[in-house]
């Protein structure tokens, strides 16, 4: 049980897990942090702060349990505010889509990772933002990857993972250099995709009949370009080298297959697309 | 109302079409043809077509409307199979994603386009197949494209505009290669990027986690990669120049932003998602 919840950044994963960790009864008391009082209060009519205050060395105070769910942008000047804040067994975590830069942000705040500090990544989410979207299930049946150090200590890991199992989300830890590979791979790469192909195309003459005659395929495809930007550049900045190497493997592979349709090589063609598709065919939904 | 239809390729779309005259009342009689007999015999049980025969120049006798419905690579030699046995006003149309190369082929195989045939490309599917996959709704509210040449028969256009608002279609008409340049962007370019993301996945060492953490937006961007690879072999060959071009776009553009994140350039980054996002945010679904 979570005496004191302290949550920075009250949006759609924030407001969430505040929502989802009262119906579970999970913590007593939860105190909201951000930079717009106007959300900060559509947040405590949502029920999913009690109250709030815009100074995160203020919010902080006595609290058992600080979630980070800002933009990782902002996640090294939120722990720089905190710092001589918070109480010596405080725990605190993050719900960043990229762990390395969360880790060296809190080297650099606190000299070295604190022990109390559990990086943390649930995959769950949408292109809707703010607490209006917030959701009690957002979390259910959900991943949650931890990513602590070997200095972390175990109960604050403990803290964090039965706070998520609250939510009904599956706990389960990577290796944080693996977690931002594979990241990249699965959704950084896949938003960079869609930006572009959306961008590409409404620069294009016939923009119009483009979009107008768009099928469903391409709805679906493109849906993530309708993603946060002030998230997604964080992403970009936060997971930089993970997702350039991945950017030139696929821009690799794409090439190749785009030399392929040139010369007119259906063996090629048909042996990308068939190992593409048994992979998909494997992946539900 | 068509008195004798012969669907050329019972698969989702051919027998979509059937299923949705016959519950309309559009057709008095529908005749099946296609290369697989257990299909032709699903066909029939469910209620699709009347009967079937699996050589084409059997198959046509007698038909006022002729349906296309085979992949693209396809179309000529199922032209060149019916050549012959068709009444002189025995209407032609295809379903083709692609419309230059089903024009080419038609102007090969009758030395000129013939004045009955009326190249046209319903914007709808997915990625189930064959008649099992078959539904009367399929094209409630989507749009199905003509592209008529300056010589095709007005009555022609007519009988197949007739057609498929029968389905409850929205009939559009469009220039040849601006279809396909247009489909080459919203479709093609799509379908290539999704298999290409898929394939270069499943092809990483810790293939297994990146499908295990792929989230809902992954599964959205990639479900196009379950598509049938035979389709979109011929998509590929029969529209290689468009295609090709929308990759080169595409690549370049692709390139701007990888240069973009490793030189840590904010604002392009920021231009390129907002830019997106607006677009993408303009279009339903």
């Amino acid at each position: 049980m979570i005496q004191r919840l302290c949550i920075i950044g009250v949006g759609l994963i924030g407001g969430s897990l505040a929502l989802a960790l009262k119906q579970a009864d999970a913590c007593q008391e939860v105190v909201g942090c951000g930079r717009s009082v106007d959300n900060l209060k559509r947040a405590v009519e949502r029920g999913a702060i009690d109250h709030f205050d815009t100074d995160a060395a203020v919010a902080v105070r006595g609290a058992d349990m600080v979630v980070l769910a800002v933009p990782l942008g902002s996640i090294a000047s939120v722990l720089r505010r905190m710092r001589g804040h918070l109480s010596a067994d405080t725990v605190i975590t993050d719900v960043g889509s990229v762990k390395g830069s969360v880790v060296r942000a809190a080297q650099e705040v606190f000299s070295m990772p604190p022990t109390h500090f559990v990086p943390a990544h649930p995959i769950a989410g949408g292109e809707q933002t703010g607490v209006e979207a917030a959701d009690p299930a957002l979390f259910i049946d959900h991943r949650v990857i931890l990513t602590p150090l070997d200095n972390t200590n175990p109960q604050a890991v403990e803290k964090v993972t039965e706070m998520w199992e609250a939510t009904q989300a599956e706990v389960v830890r990577m290796d944080v250099q693996q977690h931002d590979a594979v990241l990249a791979a699965t959704s950084h790469l896949p938003h960079m995709l869609a930006y572009v192909l959306v961008d590409t195309l409404a620069r294009l003459p016939y923009e119009q009949d483009v979009f107008r005659f768009a099928a469903g395929g391409f709805r679906d495809f493109t849906r993530i370009a309708s993603s946060d930007p002030v998230i997604w550049h964080d992403i970009c900045m936060a997971n930089r080298e993970a997702l350039v190497k991945a950017l030139e493997r696929f821009e690799g592979e794409l090439e190749a297959l785009k030399e392929a349709i040139r010369r007119e090589d259906s063996s090629f063609i048909t042996r990308v697309f068939t190992h593409a598709k048994q992979a998909r065919d494997g992946v539900q939904g």
